[in-house]
């Protein structure tokens, strides 16, 4: 894998054009990090057992929840934690790093069109 | 502790001045996010069993290997995987994010004057 070689986020955010998809750009630990670009409404989804990381590189990203809203800008996270029901959503495209780990679905329960097999997941 | 709140790095890096003094920013699926300000050469140390993850956020690091070194610019991250023996050093401060297990000393298997035992890591 990418174990040995350090990682240009920017340089990687360039390699891939596709929204809602997340690549794998690193593994640590049973987690692995990841980079999306997003625009748009993500569904409602849940995370049984996994707490999910979301740190903004570029843009805005509003996470919202059924409790409260989160608006991230450039520079900052927010950890969703495990059974919290949240939808992403980012009125301009917004490059984000998600941390979380390696067997989480990234639509979480929900299974839609936009789903991507974990499997299937690529690395850049 | 911080689950429900999002972080701005730079807000959480004003907060402190101390060098090689990790600081706990966030806490996910058992392992910690963590901020350091670091400058000059650490000690030579190993993880035996964690894998850890450094992201420059300002400045400029190098993690010495005794195979290669890598040298990390703002927006690049590197992943020392467990059980390699590494250096960090930087030759002007540098703001670093760490990734690691709730259960990683900072020094690794070297116990000296910079450690600050697990207990004794502070959230901020």
């Amino acid at each position: 894998m990418e174990t040995f070689s350090k990682v240009n986020l920017k340089d990687k955010f360039s390699l891939f054009k596709d929204q809602w998809s997340p690549k794998i750009v690193g593994e640590l630990n049973g987690q692995f990090v990841k980079l999306a670009k997003v625009e748009g409404s993500f569904d409602w989804h849940t995370h049984e057992e996994e707490d999910e990381l979301f740190l903004v590189v570029k843009g805005s990203l509003t996470i919202k929840m059924r409790e409260s809203d989160v608006t991230l800008e450039e520079g900052e996270f927010f950890i969703v934690p495990k059974a919290v029901e949240h939808k992403p959503v980012a009125e301009h495209e917004a490059w984000i790093l998600l941390f979380e780990p390696k067997n989480t679905a990234h639509t979480g329960n929900v299974q839609n069109e936009r789903t991507v097999a974990i499997e299937n997941q690529e690395w850049i």
